[in-house]
């Protein structure tokens, strides 16, 4: 749809404006200009529509953009005007919270299938999805043509599971593992460091000074 | 400890630096070239040498550096070489399963409390410790001097308890709300924003284009 090379900095800042959008629909707001929606996100106004123009500008500029046409077709670059399947590779703590998440749901991320090695937990339901062994694996994923796998399992197995999932058709990895994945080109990761993001807290923390008084 | 202003880009790094040089350490490796660091961590030498610029360079650049050493160094920038306490607000899934995670523990982040305002969660135990009503959180986190909250609540109570962490010496937010937070300044705040990362991932699959071929 697009045809231009978007950064991914425009990219990740989409999501952003997606929920702001998203807000203001559901506050009944028809019509916003950038300046007013540059203050509610404090970002600036030309960052907005510069961001806006790598995709069309989404017109309007003089009146202020269109809430509800601007919130669907943000939605519409992001993908989520259609759905995606995924599953989870990690029954664990973290596997089963994100497959009881309802919220990816409502934005067409369904949950069809959840796997893990570890026999003590297959046959246990995860919001009624049950768990199945690893060697389940590669025909579910063609089955049921699984766009999107999700891995919360260990790094060293994490290595281990990529060429399965590519070899059967994933197009995405939503990556909890602590490792850096090697993929193909084609296959897009996404990469949540928990324990990084964690890090980069303690070092604002700990950094952090007393805030100074006077002017300069 | 360092008087110079760091960007966030370059902290957002270091934890990634920190996490290659363990498994170094781990493997029994002394020493490591910028050179050979880069091509393991595929980023430029160059980018390399001027984040660790930014605090003193690491010296032994013709030797390359000292694994051990730079490990330990780059830990205590993060303020991994103290102890962090942390409590959970939010005993739903993610709430729980961030709790269960030893990792943090690993790292210098003790795991004290978890409350709930859901009185059906309170008295039950993740990894021990007692979900608490949400009427006990602010002397239990003067009586424990809590550092961090990790926030794994609905975004409207989110919003709401920001002021009781504050007023109560909290000086760090973990925020996994689907919302921004405002905070006072001298107080961090690092967002997971789960939901926006599933949705760059949407986005960059359904923007992918079948590889080409040709040199062009």
């Amino acid at each position: 749809m697009v045809e231009k090379e978007i950064s991914q900095a425009v990219i990740g800042r989409l999501p952003r404006y997606f929920r702001y959008l998203g807000e203001l629909k559901d506050d009944g707001v028809e019509r916003i200009s950038s300046q007013e929606l540059s203050e509610l996100m404090h970002v600036t106004a030309s960052q907005i529509r510069q961001d806006f123009n790598n995709f069309g500008g989404f017109g309007q500029q003089g009146y202020g953009y269109n809430v509800e046409y601007l919130y669907r077709e943000i939605g519409k670059i992001l993908g989520l005007d259609t759905q995606h399947s995924f599953v989870i590779i990690g029954a664990g703590n973290l596997g089963r919270a994100l497959g009881n998440y309802l919220n990816f749901e409502r934005r067409g991320f369904i949950f069809k299938g959840i796997f893990d090695r570890d026999p003590s937990l297959i046959g246990r339901e995860v919001r009624g999805v049950p768990v199945q062994g690893m060697e389940a694996l590669p025909a579910f994923l063609r089955e049921n043509a699984i766009e999107i796998a999700v891995l919360t399992i260990p790094k060293n197995s994490a290595v281990g599971v990529v060429d399965t999932l590519v070899e059967n058709g994933v197009k995405g990895i939503w990556n909890f593992a602590h490792v850096d994945l090697n993929v193909p080109e084609g296959v897009q990761v996404e990469n949540v460091h928990l324990s990084d993001s964690l890090m980069k807290l303690s070092y604002n923390i700990s950094s952090a000074q007393p805030v100074k008084s006077g002017n300069d």
